[in-house]
């Protein structure tokens, strides 16, 4: 069997049997997946994916960028151009192609993931290699054809109890008015993605904000109404069920400024002609803006912060946005987020969770600011962190400063349908390792231990997000 | 037993016998505690310490910053604020509070300490609950009006050899006087902290620079009588046993000015109109000039950097210093030091222990500088790092740049005095538990293993603090 | 035995078991060096090394520098000093003081190569002590004596099947001349290290300009002529066998400048009076025509960024560079490398090897641009982090994201000829022990294991140096 029943767990038998005793408990309970990048109009209109490539390979940027790093042609993948072209049409031959490559993928979370979707939803337990493509091509394609693998059923086979997509602050919400009017029961609800009328620097800024007044009515070229507009646009995406707002910043800067101090920069930023200073300086009062609007309406305000978006300028002239990168850089949490939490960072009601793409900062910055500030929790380890040793990690540097009730469970952030359980399984299996190796060290007792286990994979996550 | 008699030792068989060997036959050496924070007058006056909750709860911020982070009011903890009045004062209301929320310490060395002084020193070895809660509080309460819980008689159970306090350069030291006057037998020594009358952003400097000059007969507002004030000051700690002087500072910077550009410097910030840079300069200087003292009278110099002090604004003003809201922040090392280093970084004769809040810095700066220089030692991992997991990173990060000869034992640096067994009992485990598993595997043979193991717990110590 | 056979294995019995059954199948695979310092007079030579002291004392800095940060004397330890003048010439005097001092490299790799050299190469089994170090001192020096160990011999018995030096780019290369004619099989090699010629901060920049002008014939004070210039030397090296430039930088900041702005910065740098900033420019802008180069004459770039040089300036002033104080520093490679990525980093003929001393920099930023730069890959962990803890952290941190293939197997780095088996052994013995871990951790197969182990030990140094 690739997928080893007790994959995760400590080695040293004691620990080992405690984890799978621990797994043993949790590892079934629904998921809860409160950030993610999943399309709506999948469980919209419920219709068959089209094939293993396009299942497995041209849409994860995790899959390609590590094959394209070894000298494989994007196009030859069948990764579209920014232009929407995709050169390579044909699912089997990307799908070959991906087959000869498959073993640069070993020691990394792809793997795991793959060969976990392989097994778990189409009973495929050999490894994939240039041999047997095209066995696994016919039998992944020819399943995706039935009714049992349509995105609905796989929700429900997949046991998720929440599943929440991300949209535009601009987007009108017509997948999740269609699934709300289907009368489908899976709860799929979005979260509120404001960076393209927040950030100045975002592509199309003045004519979003343009938009932004056309969707509200409001007029979103002064600072009021700016605001009021967002204000609307919360309660319409409140209105789909989001409970979170949701924004990508290159820093983690915020401020707070005065209410005149802040619509003066407003009008600079309104004309499209904001420098770098002034734009980043924008986004972080809109942090503290969300903050404010979170106390009336209530939506968790997610923070991600310490990417350069699309560093390779051919690349991103070539291919656009997404395409694998993206690259952390180095963050600063402490001074960045003080005007923020100088305003409301003691208050119980807010819910900022903060998320990370530096390591260094878990054990110096997140966990001492988690460990002590009400209104701040601790995002999961995500992007090149969502994987076994980036979780082992997180969890070493921030439990002692901050405990595990600081943190809200784990989201897997992922345009991979597939890989949900896959992923959400691994997170389970290393939170149970990690108790296991507390008790079996004595610094935890296996009661806690039970409860603590059941938090981490189910109601933090919810009681976080108030799901 | 909450109390694993194997807790924190390796999993595997073999290493795990080899470390309980090897904390058996260190286990039990007596601790030597050269930096910390206790009160002197507890043993000076020797009365009983009031109840559970103001043993443990109250003047502890690892437990209470935790209980606050998930929404627990300072005041209903019985935390004074920055005027002085505590809300609450009833200790039995404070300590079921504490038992409600003791979950929140699951994982965190708080539990570890916690539980070791509840069960070593109080004999209970039940968790703290809700429900025993009362149980537990009259059960240590009335221990405590015994006079086998006395601060004297608990040192002396404690097993402490030597325990350093640390006061301000103006203090006059009446609990150490008292100490020695009393003829009692304990060894609690001072350690000279001038922070208050070097740090130009310290409340009241100018105030303090004037009543340094009175304390000493220097004319203190001077350059020449200001450096003759610390000597005289140093001389008189050294009276009352400090072997050491403990500088807190927000940066590592060190200077090396001339006189001439040192004492303009100085005109400068007595006059209380320091710029921030010219506040950081003179600190900067002050380190240097510390170390030119030391190679006279021959105090160890502590440096202590990288701590953004009263984070909240907010939680400062209404709690003031010390409530858990000092976050460490990025720290150099390598520019920094290099002034003083230069100066008197390769005298033998200098004893220069450097601490840090910034894990990045141990392999990258803080080992390769101590693996060379050799007045520099490294101090152990403290405030959030003095944890398990922080000392196993410490050893794993250090040893193998910077060996074990330039590390200097462990320093508890507690307010906590139940805490200093369970401190260094945490300490001695995870060193024995690093040593079994270089042995086990072939990094280290077992007798040099049990050599350092002792060197570690006692006599690098001793020897780094001229003890 | 000092030297366990299953040394730097996991301690876990399955693991254990698997990481042996690797390394049988790898440990003894020829040893390829694609980066060091040995001496090529060696080779040409083959002269016998002088006696134990000279061989393993006098020129390791990583063993005098940690004696020199415990007191010990450099001059007492035979290290030359600045003018070249050796206090101490007394091979046995020296070999003494070592042998008191030994206990202080416990932990340390050091410690590690110097073990497995004393049982492999002169089949000494006891620990140095001083009771013993007279017999070993004879022992070693009166086998060095012998045909069997002279370079030549020592070479053929290490097994090296080929090992490159380092070479300043005004080298005459007579030694590699010598040993191309000696007819002798063994392969030693150059590499192509310009920074005498490439850094305006290098003693003696401008003459060193002229220098180069002189060997190759061209105008070296023109920009085209000083770039043909560094055509002519890198096909010079290649004539001996080159397939590598490397280039030492305080920063990993590289430049793509028009040729008009190139060729206007090189004016100002040939007078030797470029500032600072105009030096670190030039230097990046060098790194960018190096790359250049490299697609026509097919030389891998090798960049490692991040040290202060000779951090001491009053050692640097007694005994010169080399002595231990080269500290690492902060690094950044998102931001510094661009302007060379964005040229050449996504052109798979190219070959650029970065290495850090910064480990910060694995996770956050060299893992997640080598797991999609084409041209970019991750040379191993070395200087302090040639070691078992440095490169498991290195494997832990980069692999996820970067997987195996975009790392280049093992570089010795070395100046200690009988440390290249001793280095290549750990190096192989903790990818092993990674593998098994991950193995026995269900998230790799065994038959993968054994084809990886093969790759990391022999296959991907040749290819990525193209040897």
């Amino acid at each position: 069997m690739l997928l080893d029943q007790n994959r995760l767990f400590p080695l040293e038998g004691s620990a080992r049997g405690l984890a799978r005793a621990l797994y043993d408990q949790i590892g079934g309970l629904p998921i809860i997946s409160p950030h993610g990048h999943t399309d709506p109009r999948w469980f919209a209109e419920d219709a068959a994916f089209a094939d293993a490539a396009q299942l497995f390979v041209t849409p994860d940027h995790y899959v390609f960028r590590m094959l394209f790093s070894q000298g494989v042609d994007l196009d030859a993948l069948g990764v579209p151009r920014a232009d929407g072209h995709a050169a390579q049409r044909d699912g089997r031959a990307i799908w070959r192609l991906f087959a000869q490559n498959f073993h640069l993928l070993r020691g990394t979370p792809s793997w795991i993931w793959l060969t976990h979707a392989f097994a778990e939803v189409f009973d495929i337990h050999d490894r994939l290699t240039p041999q047997n493509a095209d066995a696994l091509y016919d039998r992944i394609t020819d399943s995706l054809a039935q009714p049992a693998f349509r995105p609905r059923a796989l929700f429900a086979r997949f046991n998720i109890e929440v599943l929440a997509t991300t949209e535009s602050a601009l987007d009108d919400l017509r997948w999740h008015r269609m699934i709300r009017d289907s009368g489908w029961q899976g709860r799929v609800i979005t979260a509120y993605r404001p960076d393209a009328v927040v950030d100045p620097e975002f592509d199309g800024f003045v004519g979003n904000l343009t938009r932004l007044g056309e969707l509200t009515g409001e007029d979103a070229m002064t600072w009021a109404g700016y605001l009021a507009a967002h204000r609307a646009r919360r309660a319409y995406f409140i209105g789909f069920g989001a409970t979170s707002s949701d924004h990508g910043h290159p820093t983690a800067r915020t401020e707070n400024l005065s209410a005149q101090d802040a619509a003066a920069l407003f009008d600079i930023v309104k004309t499209g002609r904001a420098t770098a200073e002034q734009a980043d300086a924008f986004r972080g009062q809109m942090l503290t803006e969300m903050a404010r609007m979170s106390l009336d309406d209530g939506l968790v305000l997610q923070i991600h912060a310490g990417a350069w978006r699309n560093h390779s300028a051919p690349m991103f002239a070539a291919f656009g946005r997404d395409k694998g990168f993206d690259i952390p850089t180095r963050t600063d949490f402490v001074r960045n987020l003080k005007p923020l939490l100088d305003a409301y960072g003691t208050d119980p009601r807010l819910s900022v969770i903060v998320f990370m793409l530096d390591e260094t900062t878990l054990s110096r910055e997140l966990a001492p600011l988690a460990g002590v500030y009400p209104a701040l929790k601790l995002g999961p380890p995500w992007w090149f962190f969502d994987s076994p040793e980036g979780m082992r990690r997180f969890r070493e540097l921030t439990t002692e400063t901050a405990g595990f009730y600081n943190t809200v469970g784990f989201n897997d952030d992922t345009r991979a349908f597939c890989s949900i359980p896959a992923r959400h399984d691994v997170a389970r299996r290393v939170d149970c390792a990690y108790l296991a190796t507390l008790c079996a060290s004595g610094r935890m007792v296996e009661e806690d231990a039970f409860e603590v286990a059941h938090d981490l994979a189910y109601r933090l996550a919810k009681q976080a997000y108030r799901l």
